[in-house]
């Protein structure tokens, strides 16, 4: 029987890539706070028809609602969120802190195996600081590898970085296996053009797509893992994603000619 | 003149030892969600006599009464919140969480150059969890120094950790000096008797009262640094709050003979 995955925020872009790539492959079941963009005719990231599953609108602050859409999940890949760098502080408390706390609290209680969870690089954005823009270029050797303490650069930041420490505290209290994946850049077709930082932490859809499916199947225990493509100017190791996960990345932002300097 | 100092949740027991030490050497304003004791007739752990300062009674969730509290003020030691380990996600998420981003924004906003965050030893909890009870104990060499990534060992903790990274936004984002104390078992007289792990990290009064003289007083830009005395158990490494402070402390939970096991 396939894995039976919780997919939170799916109706967003991240959820758009792990759909598109991953779609036929697990069980999936859908949750986001609005309805399929079917249903109501309102736009949305989504190009992945979201009518193939089982598809549940609510949203995190709905503990019971959250609650029922565990029944018989293995797996949570929880994206659900402010995904806005620029969000207000009251909009990250609610929905990507007590959000996160929430969606922990179901998983255990409904005996969920694993739990995914969708952090940022805004997480460590201040380590740029200082460094900006050499550290942005292949020339520089700088790599953050997910053992540095968080340094966010927005309070979006914060609430992912609180997100980990939730996570660390369900895994070591209960036992529940949890990977941190570290969110880059997500752009389709070919990394954003006229932003080396973008570049450097390029994940393309089908890199997205499979660095999840690493994450579905492996077996880890506690992980922190940057999500990006395999860059040339990466300044974020993807070893540990490498070695606990398996991933293996097919692209680099390097490949594309679109990005050469325009005259 | 005397460097001017908010200190909130003054009338709980760190603040009491803080107070009983240094209540001459700055020119305090003490905060509290209770009124001053003399007043009400209410119980305390408070030994110190708060009537000597200004006293602000008012909850964190008061944004501009907190605001108005910071007029003036030079530095903050942020002591107030949810003190107990076992407190429940919704306090800490509201009364530590929120409560100590409110106490950032409004430091920042009236100009205070240092605030002192009140952290805990529950923020690594669970690093402990395979290594008790040998940790406890002075032939152990193991040591976490802060730069580790946190652990926590409750939702409480999860709040602590959250509060230190929200510190560590506003020092790099707005830079402001901030010093994270993660502070240990503070008793008065002696050091907690058949209890390992307290004695491991044990704070006397009088160490606590000069560590945070030693905060008040140093140049810093962001620290996290573990608040014990200098016990022969102890498992913290109190060496980056000797180097970046000038912490010298008097104590040790071993000169104490009356820990000895009772027949």
């Amino acid at each position: 029987m396939a894995t039976s995955v919780l997919l939170t925020g799916a109706a967003g872009r991240v959820g758009g890539a792990i759909l598109g790539g991953l779609g036929q492959k697990y069980d999936w079941r859908l949750l986001d706070r609005e309805p399929p963009p079917t249903e109501t005719g309102t736009s949305s990231d989504l190009e992945y028809d979201v009518t193939n599953h089982e598809y549940i609108a609510a949203d995190l602050s709905d503990a019971s609602r959250v609650r029922e859409s565990m029944t018989g999940i293995d797996v949570v890949v929880h994206l659900a969120g402010d995904p806005r760098p620029e969000a207000a502080w009251d909009s990250v408390l609610t929905n990507n802190i007590d959000g996160t706390h929430t969606i922990f609290e179901a998983a255990l209680d409904a005996g969920v195996e694993k739990v995914i969870f969708a952090s940022s690089n805004h997480v460590v954005g201040h380590y740029e600081t200082e460094r900006k823009p050499d550290i942005y270029r292949s020339s520089d050797d700088y790599r953050l590898d997910g053992t540095e303490l968080p340094r966010p650069s927005n309070r979006y930041g914060v609430s992912k970085a609180t997100g980990e420490i939730i996570g660390r505290f369900f895994h070591d209290e209960h036992d529940l296996s949890v990977i941190c994946v570290r969110i880059g850049n997500l752009t389709k077709d070919h990394p954003p053009i006229d932003y080396e930082r973008g570049q450097a932490m390029w994940l393309s859809y089908r890199d997205c797509a499979h660095l999840f499916d690493c994450c579905i199947t492996a077996d880890v225990d506690y992980e922190i893992v940057y999500g990006i493509s395999d860059n040339d100017r990466k300044y974020y190791s993807i070893d540990r994603a490498r070695e606990r996960l398996g991933y293996s990345p097919q692209d680099n932002s390097a490949d594309h000619a679109e990005l050469e300097p325009r005259s």
